[in-house]
């Protein structure tokens, strides 16, 4: 069988490995990992979630092993459209949420039915890297707009509408992750958030909010989410279980208005048919006892700390000029190290892993055209601060040496 | 937003809604539903799996709910690898195994990376209504080969392939669900297996194999997998939990030769990132302790029982002339009413729910093109042969009043 021959064009190349390599690097033994985005597992609260597993497969088994509805069961449909309430202030209907196997499968959904080869995409740069590979896989072609320490430059974004919609090139979505995003930390601003949701509503330009982080906050106060604002239906929302309870049993949701979400289910159906049902009576359980709201407290306090022994040990061990954003939330530290010719953070990672036994992500992966070769991403939220001390001595070390050697 | 102006193609038309319509049917109170393939609830095996779930979350819990490896945990390939030797006798290596959310999500995978749009795609004629639009959702075109009581009838696909492999459209890959087939309950025979094999491997198609339920024969005598008979490579091989152990966990397999399972697993990235670890771990331990092995033996006694219910209700209840084979194995009987003018079971379920309070699949949803008007799909796999008596009694009748009265 000559497989290569009988592929689609998009995936006859070599794919592209960085998760895979991002999720190895985080099990290889003695390494201490900053790569993956994963909960601490001091985070889980594992002896509550457990008695809820216990309890829903010795009581409700019968349902949790059967299929369940492709949408999502309605008793979780209806706690998040009541929990989107209370959380964000958004007032939504059940139907209006579709239940799906992690937040990045909302994001796939949502490219299945309004991509094709050549459209545009606009994101933010640097942006979440699952997000970039599962965009580039359906053949766009993403164009970029610059962030700074209040997130992205909405100006800019404003400048690029305005330029292709006189172009054949409508975007057919933008995706963004206006907190605490990834991989910067940055935030987007009040002001900037309200021109965004306008511009999207004004260009009939969809806009996608990857809320995965907005509840981790530990600094700073809360902004509104872009689907508060939202009064035009642009607003796609995708939120996910796995940093506020559990990554293992891949649930996230997507709000969408109905005629949207009519088509989500349908593709959803095509896809994996519906999402875990114990996964889901066990979330639904969860969050009705309180476990989620008790998690995301007390993963804010490991976060804080943690946080702040990234920031000790970058100002302490790493190069002259180094320059980061504080963050005031979720899971990274974006870093920017001297530009030197030569630097290529990308390069350097495995001699990183080998020598040093450390672990990041190379800011290549985050950008859609090959920049970044100056940039790593800091993932802070798994290890402890001792390790966290540790691993950015080490690290601080190696870079040192490598710009003395001129990289 | 004008949503549907900005959709791809193929979603701008209805979504075919006859899964969800099955779900939701299956659902209604008080209704007998002979609808959708769920195993039986009194198949799982719920004291045995759920101490083996609270053992899990109490002693490997933050391995549940953290985030897994793309292509699966390593225990769980290698488990399927020693059991696709055991139960199939296919030696392959745990490096060839990718973990799916179900089988469908299998399928889903191996379009994303073989198909465009206007390629062909060879299935039975039924075939499996869910396998159907997933293609069908890649804008491909179902060319269908006819089949009889011992399924596809591969001396016509010989021909079909022969007549193709001269134009441009060589088919992309051949679907075919060989043992107690969804919907028709047929087998393949032993014979037509090896000239299928033989086929697939001269004109390079691959061959997916769904053996969703190949393990639950409860007459007859065992065939061969085509994966056991594949010298070429040419066989995909798509496993699930789903019947042997729950559809819940949304756990299934893909076999496929190292090169094409790195494609696999690199569109499964950008698809939903990993599979949930807690099912996972779960399916692992019941299988390593043997509850697989025991759940598929129970299940087969209560399957003969329901099949033998089945086809007792069809002849004393149906009207003359209705033909069905016996199925050996499986959830499903395949009926075939009398051919009358204006008879069309998909347009006759909506009545038959309502006033005979019977749900089935109507014969035109296994099909690409529409045929089918005087078929249906009945699953014996969940109700009791109480109800199965009862409601082929309904429906029986239902058909029977329809025939007088011209359909």
């Amino acid at each position: 069988m000559e497989w290569n021959e009988i592929l689609v064009p998009a995936w006859r190349g070599e794919a592209n490995t960085d998760i895979a390599e991002i999720m190895r690097l985080s099990e290889t033994e003695g390494v201490i990992s900053f790569a993956g985005g994963f909960p601490g597992a001091d985070m889980f609260r594992l002896p509550e979630v457990s008695e809820v597993g216990a309890r829903i497969l010795a009581e409700n088994g019968a349902a949790a092993l059967q299929y369940g509805p492709t949408a999502g069961f309605s008793a979780l449909r209806e706690y998040l459209a009541d929990r989107m309430r209370a959380r964000f202030g958004v007032a939504i209907s059940p139907a209006e949420v579709t239940i799906t196997s992690g937040a990045l499968q909302g994001l796939d959904l949502i490219c299945r039915v309004l991509l094709e080869p050549g459209d545009v995409v606009i994101s933010e740069a640097p942006s979440y890297v699952g997000a970039l590979q599962t965009i580039i896989a359906y053949g766009a072609r993403v164009e970029e707009i610059p962030t700074d320490e209040e997130g992205m430059q909405v100006d800019l974004l404003a400048e690029r509408l305005a330029a292709l919609s006189t172009s054949a090139r409508r975007p057919k979505f933008i995706y963004t992750v206006p907190t605490f995003q990834n991989p910067s930390g940055a935030t987007l601003s009040s002001a900037r958030r309200r021109l965004l949701v306008d511009l999207a509503a004004a260009y009939g330009v969809p806009l996608v909010e990857d809320s995965a982080y907005a509840e981790l906050r530990f600094a700073g106060s809360e902004v509104p989410t872009l689907k508060s604002l939202d009064k035009s239906g642009a607003v796609l929302f995708l939120g996910t279980f796995s940093k506020i309870l559990s990554p293992g049993l891949r649930l996230g949701w997507v709000v969408a208005p109905e005629t949207f979400t009519a088509k989500l289910i349908a593709v959803k159906q095509t896809s994996d048919q519906c999402s875990s049902s114990l996964s889901q009576l066990l979330a639904l359980e969860c969050g009705r006892r309180g476990i989620i709201e008790r998690q995301v407290k007390a993963s804010c306090a490991l976060l804080k700390e943690r946080a702040a022994a990234m920031s000790a040990g970058l100002k302490r061990h790493f190069p002259a000029g180094t320059h980061w954003v504080e963050p005031q939330g979720g899971f990274f530290t974006w870093v920017t190290l001297p530009d030197a010719p030569g630097l290529d953070t990308a390069r350097l990672l495995k001699q990183a892993v080998a020598e040093e036994k450390v672990a990041y992500v190379a800011g290549r992966s985050f950008y859609a055209h090959g920049q970044g070769a100056n940039q790593l991403r800091l993932s802070f939220s798994y290890p402890s601060p001792a390790d966290i001390e540790e691993g950015t001595k080490r690290l601080g070390r190696f870079f040192q040496q490598a710009l003395a050697a001129g990289a």
